[in-house]
C-alpha cells in the first residue's frame, strides 16, 4: 500500500491511500483517520484499506481523485520517536579522513544514532525557515522506516517484523553548529531541525526486489538548484534497518509510529555524488586539497527523488524545497 | 493550579485536578481530556480550569474524590519533545576532574542538552523493567518544565512566557552505556531509557517564592533503599529554565506540550548528597581515591521528593519506583 496525507487542520492530517501509479488517490479517514492512528491499530484496519487499495488500484474505488503531491503533509506529520543513524560508514570515514579525527569507537560493528525532533515533520514542497545562513545549511538525503510497537530489547532477527512502512527523508542540517554539539558528547539538537518527507510512505511490499537485505536497493538522486549532485545507492548501508531497529530498542520500547532513518546516503565511489553538502565538501578536501562548495543560501532549493535500477522513478514521491529565512521567532 | 492524570486506557490518561493540599481531586476531562490537550489549548480552557479548581480547593467542585498519587500515570504520559540538559554545571565538573577528561568547550555559556524519548514516560510508582544489572542503572533527579509552543529562535527573555508547568522527575539513566555514546559524538540514546514523572504537574505561581530566577529553589530528597543518598537545591542551576528553553528553540519551533529537564540537581557543598549514582561514585573517586558504591540491582528502589526550604513538602507529590529485569523482549 501507499500512503499520504493531506492537510485537515488537525496535527495529523487526513490519512489518503495513494494509487501504485501514483496519479488517484482516496480518502481513507473513514476507516483510520491519520496514518499514525493506522499504525498503532494496524491489525484492525489493515485488511480494510488493503481492500480499498485493490479497489483503487482497479478503478473500482469510489471517490477517486487526482493525486496531487504538491499539498501533501509529510505522511505522518507528527511521530513518538525520530531515530537517526549513520547506517552508511562510508560517510563518516570520508569526515574523519578530510578532518583528520579519532575514529569512532566500534564505529564499524555498533551503530551510532541520535534522537531528533519528531512533533513538526514537514512536507515534501514545505518552504524551510532557517534562523541563518551562517549556520551551514545543509540538506541530507536518507531512506527510513516507520515501525509497530517494538518491545524493549528485540532482536535484529525479530525487529524485521515491525517494519510497516518504507519513507523518504530530508534530514536537514545546520553544519556549523553540528563539531561544538559533538565534541559536548551530548550530541546533535541545534544542528538538526525538523526534518522533511517525501509525500508518499509505502509498505515494504511496494519495493518488490528493491527491499532487500533489510536495505533500500534504489539510487536517491538529489539535485540542488536545478543541478544534478549526486545519486548514491542505497544498497551500501552497513547496518540494515533491522540492526538499527535492535539498536535502537535496546533499553528502551518504541511505541508504534516511530521512525529510524538510515543516515545521509553514500557509497564509496565518487562517481554516485553525494546526497549532503557536508559529504561533497569533505571529499573536494581530500581529492582536491581545498574545499570550493559552499552551503545553502536562503531562496536555494534542494529536489530528491529515489529511483529503481532502471531508472524508474520510485515509490515514494518528490521532495523538493526550498530554504527561506526564518520570521517567527520572539 | 495542580493537575495530574488517571490511567483510562487512552495513551494520554485522563486529566484530573489536584486540590492545594493534594488531598482531593475532581475529574476535568469534560473540560481538557488529557494534560497535553490542555497544554495545547491552553488559552481556551484555562479559565474554565481556574474556575474548577477554586471550587475544589473550597470544596464547593461537584464529585471530589480522595487523590490516591500511587495510581498517577505521568502527568503527561506522551509528549512531543523531550530535551533534557545538564544545567548543574557542578556535575559536570566533577565528572572531568574524577576521570580526567578535557573539559566540554563552553561549558559555563552554551548549555548541553539531548533529546531522548517522550512517547512513554512513566508514572511515579512504576517499575522499571531494565534489561541488565550491567548495564550501570542510575537514578537521577530533576526538575523540568512544559511549554506552550515556542516559536523558533526565541530569546530567553520571552521563553519564560511559554512556561505553563513545572514537574519534578527521574531521569532513568544506564552509565555503562553512556561513555561509548558520548564519545561517538551522537550523544546518549541507549544511555537513556524512559523518564518517570512525580504525578503532580504545577503552574508556577504554585511555587510561591520557590518559583524565582527561572529556578526551582526547593531540595530535591532522594533516598535509595530507603537510605537518604542527597538533597541538594534547585537554585544552583547555572542556567535559567528560560535560558535553556531559548537554547533548545535555536533553530527548531518546539510545538505545545514539549518537556524540558535541568539535568541532575547538583550542588557544589558535598553536604548536599547527590540526586545520582554515578555523582556520589566520583565523589568518592575524588575524595577518596575510590569508588565504593555500586549501580542499582534489580529489586532496589527510588524515592524522590522535593521539598520547600522551611522543610515542607513540595507541590509534585513523590516517585517511589522499583528496578525490574526486562521480560518483554522479542
Amino acid at each position: 500500500m501507499k500512503f499520504a496525507t493531506l492537510p485537515n487542520g488537525t496535527l495529523d492530517g487526513k490519512l489518503i491511500l495513494v494509487s501504485k501509479d501514483l496519479l488517484t488517490a482516496v480518502d481513507v479517514s473513514s476507516i483510520a483517520p491519520n496514518l499514525l492512528h493506522a499504525i498503532q491499530n494496524w491489525e484492525t484496519v489493515e485488511s480494510d484499506l488493503n481492500a480499498v487499495y485493490e479497489q483503487l488500484n482497479t478503478r473500482k474505488a469510489s471517490e477517486i481523485f487526482d493525486f496531487d503531491p504538491s499539498v501533501c503533509l509529510a505522511p505522518m506529520p507528527r511521530s513518538p520517536q525520530w531515530l537517526d543513524a549513520s547506517a552508511f560508514t562510508n560517510h563518516g570515514r570520508l569526515m574523519e579522513q578530510a578532518f583528520n579525527t579519532d575514529p569512532i569507537e566500534n564505529f564499524d560493528t555498533i551503530p551510532v544514532m541520535y534522537q531528533g525532533a519528531s512533533d513538526d515533520f514537514q512536507g515534501p514542497t514545505a518552504d524551510m525557515p532557517m534562523p541563518s545562513e551562517e549556520d551551514g545549511i545543509d540538506f541530507e538525503g536518507e531512506f527510513g522506516v516507520i515501525m509497530s510497537e517494538v518491545p524493549m530489547s528485540t532482536s535484529a532477527e525479530k525487529a524485521v517484523e515491525h517494519i510497516r512502512l518504507i519513507v523518504q527523508i530530508n534530514d536537514w542540517s545546520l553544519r556549523a553548529l553540528g563539531p561544538r554539539e559533538m565534541n559536548s558528547g551530548f550530541g546533535f539538537l541545534q544542528a538538526k531541525p525538523s526534518s522533511s518527507f517525501a509525500p508518499v510512505a509505502v509498505t515494504p511490499d511496494e519495493l518488490g526486489d528493491a527491499w532487500k537485505n533489510g536495505r533500500v536497493n534504489m539510487h536517491l538522486h538529489v539535485s540542488w538548484n536545478g543541478q544534478r549532485f549526486g545519486e548514491p545507492h542505497g544498497s551500501e548501508m552497513n547496518f540494515s534497518f533491522p540492526q538499527l531497529i535492535a539498536h535502537a530498542a535496546r533499553s528502551r520500547r518504541l511505541t508504534a509510529g516511530c521512525v529510524l532513518g538510515s543516515g545521509t546516503v553514500s557509497n564509496v565511489s565518487r562517481a554516485a555524488g553525494s546526497a549532503c553538502i557536508s559529504e561533497r565538501r569533505v571529499i573536494e578536501k581530500i581529492d582536491l586539497g581545498e574545499i570550493k562548495t559552499g552551503f545553502m543560501r536562503f531562496g536555494d532549493s534542494v529536489r530528491m527523488q529515489a529511483k529503481y535500477d532502471d531508472g524508474s522513478d520510485g515509490p515514494f514521491g518528490v521532495i523538493e524545497q526550498r530554504v527561506v529565512e526564518n520570521s517567527s521567532a520572539g
